[in-house]
């Protein structure tokens, strides 16, 4: 016997670590069609962080509203299984590629990932120290994620403005135009419709497939936003009330108020 | 009984993450004196990302070298236990605060949090692809950290620049002039002395206690740097090589080549 793999093994064991959520977010999207590919890219879509009865505590969060940003670290708690069982893969293709070039997957964000770790920086729009609620925007988290860290975004040593970005300096998502018809827009609650708006200029569609003459639902806030792309315009045509139930049921942290 | 306490828990329960390391960090620094305190500052010094034998792909990493920057997600596996036998509170006092001011927890990256996670932004220097090592640059990392996720920096998403930075806007570390006698420096192998330096700029010593007349020592690449310091001027006064059974054993999948 190899006694090497022994000790490799027992030193991994002991850096296993196990996380428990000390909040879980409170968003619009109650699934994952829609939510934009990155943090920021839609900076009205405002989310809350909302903490789990153990972690809430006023002073935990002391000074935190003196910065402008906050890191979440999260977890990718709603990835399908893969057809081959496995749950990452060392390639991945990115939907900013087109979705058929394979790139490592440590040089990708993919949700796919050895340890299905998010990272997000998002705006801090207001903290509610004594409910332990945080009001962000631009989080690109679907409603439910549990929130395992989150640190305040500091620029000396986080912000890298001239950083090269490998693939996505050379390829822009173009924004789509977006038709939404009054009548319809106002079916939606005012706070949620720039942010939603920017969501639907990102273009939501899957890389793989985009039918011009296809009506897509996107669920936002309780929604189900109907429409359709044509060429770089995006067109709303419906936009309809869903009934309760058929929202997934929330953690019950987010529940109990 | 109060069936929502129950519901939560199950919920709590199935969000748990455990993480398994993915790579280990070789880096000089073998005690966790003198390590810098955000990623970025010792921009010169240099650590590698060794991975693990089951995440050693050379596909992996297949484009990573295109970008500037690497998100680093680690453990901080050598937290020292406190003397109240938590792991956190939910409030800590900064060093840059002097040691005696309290902030929430969530509001600093302190090592003593709910999730003991670590993010650090390093520059990528070069990817050997083939043995699964990644030569990094500003690294605030022990030698033997576990890593349980790398991500390509992403300017567009990542970068905030104007962002506010709590505290750490008001007070400013100031950097040591650091004197450091040439025979001394010349025991120090040329590739680690410009990152030697800028970590004694620095001012290694802890905020909670400064003695001008005091001899520090700081383990460094396996060396043992002996320095004074007074006023804002840092004199190395010694530089002794350390015996090899002195240093820290690595984790075994550092040690294999």
């Amino acid at each position: 016997m190899n006694s090497r793999c022994c000790i490799r093994d027992e030193r991994e064991e002991l850096t296993e670590l196990t996380l428990k959520p000390v909040a879980y977010i409170e968003s619009d999207f109650h699934e994952k069609f829609g939510i934009p590919r990155q943090s920021g890219l839609a900076s009205e879509l405002t989310a809350t962080v909302v903490f789990t009865p153990e972690f809430r505590s006023p002073e935990a969060v002391r000074g935190l509203s003196e910065y402008s940003y906050l890191w979440l670290i999260w977890g990718f708690h709603a990835n399908s299984p893969r057809k081959d069982g496995k749950t990452w893969s060392p390639t991945v293709r990115p939907p900013r590629l087109g979705g058929n070039t394979r790139v490592g997957v440590f040089a990708t964000r993919s949700p796919n990932r050895p340890n299905p770790i998010g990272l997000s920086s998002v705006r801090i729009r207001s903290v509610d120290a004594a409910a332990g609620r945080i009001l962000v925007s631009g989080a690109d988290l679907l409603d439910g994620t549990p929130i395992y860290d989150l640190k305040p975004y500091v620029p000396y040593a986080d912000s890298h403005p001239d950083a090269a970005g490998g693939f996505t300096d050379r390829i822009e998502y173009k924004k789509l135009s977006v038709e939404f018809p009054p009548e319809l827009l106002n079916r939606v609650r005012p706070e949620r419709q720039k942010g939603l708006i920017q969501v639907l200029e990102q273009d939501p569609r899957d890389a793989y497939e985009k039918k011009p003459e296809h009506v897509y639902g996107m669920i936002f806030g309780g929604q189900d936003i109907r429409f359709t792309v044509s060429g770089d315009r995006l067109t709303v045509v419906d936009v309809a009330d869903r009934s309760n139930h058929s929202v997934k049921q929330r953690p019950a942290a987010h529940r109990e108020k």
